[in-house]
């Protein structure tokens, strides 16, 4: 019904949905503060229980001082392709919310799922605007952590890396071959009428 | 420098994430098939950490077999706006991975983070489509479990009410003064260069 980007959707959606996809070619070009900050503003609006935003994020552009740590924390994996992203951003939540008519906090249940929600906004803003935003759970998060100085209550979640396309044959041949939009498990797998079913056979 | 639906971003974001919103006056009217499939095939799209596509979703048309478990399941500040929607959908996650080359199964760091990023797609299409999806942390995640046949490994994450803008007279008295799109706290209170920031006492 809606195809883009190698894509086909079963259901007449948005092209954005299939437009975004996650890279590793970047050119390694400097993006500018109001691009990344373009892309933090829509992850700004994103819906969280109760409103209470849990996200944080913190970020480095490339060739400025705090780089080098940016890309240490990531898992060897990443570093071969991240290291040539434009910036890189760590998403962190705030774990602890306060009951209503309360000032005692308590474990929220969802901010990891709000920021969540949050990350896809980002990284959707960034498609929309011809850059793209990796998205890496492969990074060491105790020292991110710690070297990011990140606050007791909080919890690091994610990470990114945001780039301008870039020349997919300068990429190590392995990843060469991952270069491309990927698929996704059929709807019928996923959604379910009144009651869950435990998952098939079947795979994207 | 992007402005929707009283809201105003301080960067030119997309209108999208500025026009979605999670208003409590719904119609009641129903919601076909194909309307609430085209929204959960954006959500199919999101990106997930190794696309493992953790995100399940469960659902209810008003006035079929299912509608009144559903609607059972939310508090009851949330019953009392929500039995009016047109569909109602519980998110669930599986919260186990693969290792890669292995057949063991670990705890995923970010099977609520990326079912977080499908649920914001899943929103921006219902509002796309000139629907509203309104995302609820306030129903039983014990019950929910139950009663609707979640498999062991598998976590319940979130709620949506999916309906019609309706007329917020109709809402309690104590409701119709927050039907209005809510604010968001300052960039500046959520993104930090280098080294994460503790919170300051602003407030949005």
């Amino acid at each position: 019904m809606t195809t883009a980007n190698e894509r086909s959707a079963d259901y007449p959606i948005d092209p954005i949905f299939l437009e975004r996809w996650s890279p590793r070619a970047f050119t390694g070009e400097s993006i500018s503060e109001k691009d990344l900050f373009t892309m933090l503003e829509a992850a700004r609006w994103a819906a969280s229980s109760g409103n209470v935003q849990p996200w944080r994020f913190i970020y480095a552009h490339r060739n400025t001082a705090h780089w080098e740590k940016f890309v240490g924390l990531l898992v060897p994996g990443n570093q071969v392709w991240a290291k040539n992203a434009s910036a890189l951003v760590i998403l962190v939540s705030n774990s602890l919310v306060k009951r209503p008519g309360s000032d005692a906090e308590v474990l929220s249940p969802t901010h990891s799922f709000d920021t969540g929600t949050a990350s896809g906004y980002f990284a959707l803003q960034a498609s929309l605007m011809g850059w793209h935003a990796h998205g890496m759970a492969g990074f060491d998060r105790e020292r991110a952590f710690v070297e990011l100085n990140v606050s007791k209550g909080y919890t690091v979640e994610f990470a990114y890396a945001v780039g301008r396309l870039g020349d997919p044959t300068k990429l190590p041949v392995a990843l060469q071959a991952r270069e491309h939009p990927s698929t996704r498990l059929p709807l019928k797998e996923l959604a379910f009428e009144g009651l869950f079913q435990a998952a098939s056979t079947a795979k994207a």
